[in-house]
């Protein structure tokens, strides 16, 4: 029992910073805030983590965790339905970790983790978008074979999808109440890059997803 | 002439802001830095910009006009060399003023202008990529007419392209001698989007302007 309370504290930080960052971005929150919001001493958080990019870093690396969960399950995508669920799968869990998008040049340029984290995740999301794009071809779902570029922009649209609806609406995208709307938007955009690939019938069922989620074609 | 050199020593400093902003970032370039690559004292520099604010406001400024100059250029493409040439001549001037976009989120939180600034260009992209896709309709180029949204799709790959070539790669991206790979890749992508909504023999053109510029696909 001793050594739980501990861990729970660190836990505890991680979780707040990680509601701080996400609310406010990550250059805009200092740690005695998070020590702040959590009621406990700024010597505290100090004593669990020493810097803030000790903070920054253990979130990154929950969310590498996360995706590295998530991302083997692209290669058993055989149909739009699979992709379309993948997609908005995928784009949950970069939501849960949006701080990291929101300024990420700017994190990355201060951390040599995330600098070199970042670039692991981006690979394994291109080889996971070329692993949906061959499950599709083994479903049975394409109508034309993709080029192999369309995985990275696939992860291009993935990646910045989130900067580019809080550059629209800096006040509103995100926030907690956008997030129905941005993950479809994003999943759509996403899955949109390879409509003209799919075979009609399966074109014909995306669009029917995407308006059964939202009636209103999103643009 | 009395009017001259104050003119002169404005333009003198955003020119340089722009190099140092472009080269290192904007948040780790501090307005002294500015004052002594230029050999002026930072008081002279105060006296021109009393913020590190209204030099960005006044590149952005910049930024938005070259833009305005360009973008109508988007009605008048007919087919895919037309199409390639325009993106290309965007590029240019995205890359101009990457630094914009390397910490977009972060400067426009903190700068109104920029804020508001950055929808209208934006949207006035989304516009050309619209009136692109329509020009290429009238030009007989197409084989399929595409969704609305693709136009949408075309400017999140123009805008973050840079953002995500510096993540991959971030002491060698956004340096001068990475200009035309980046330009070329960004082009590529951001056109490779519409490849299958050509006509075959534009899809063969694109694909051969491609090689022309470079041998060895990009992805």
């Amino acid at each position: 029992m001793a050594r739980k309370a501990p861990r729970n504290t660190a836990q505890r930080i991680r979780e707040t910073a990680l509601a701080l960052f996400n609310r406010y971005g990550e250059p805009h929150v200092a740690t005695t805030q998070v020590a702040g919001e959590l009621g406990i001493s700024p010597g505290n958080l100090h004593y669990h983590f020493p810097a803030k990019d000790g903070l920054v870093s253990a979130l990154f690396a929950q969310y590498a965790q996360s995706l590295g969960e998530l991302l083997p399950a692209a290669g058993g995508v055989r149909n739009v339905e699979d992709a379309w669920f993948f997609l908005h799968s995928l784009f949950e869990r970069i939501w849960a970790y949006r701080f990291l998008y929101r300024d990420l040049n700017l994190l990355l340029s201060r951390n040599r983790p995330l600098e070199t984290g970042i670039q692991r995740v981006l690979h394994a999301q291109i080889e996971a978008m070329h692993a949906l794009l061959d499950g599709l071809g083994c479903g049975g779902a394409l109508q034309v074979q993709p080029p192999p570029e369309l995985a990275t922009s696939m992860v291009v649209m993935l990646s910045y999808w989130l900067s580019f609806e809080y550059a629209r609406d800096p006040r509103h995208a995100l926030e907690t109440e956008g997030l129905q709307a941005t993950l479809l938007h994003g999943a759509a955009h996403t899955l949109g890059l390879l409509l003209p690939y799919l075979l009609p019938e399966q074109q014909s069922h995306l669009r029917g997803l995407l308006q059964a989620y939202e009636p209103g074609a999103p643009a």
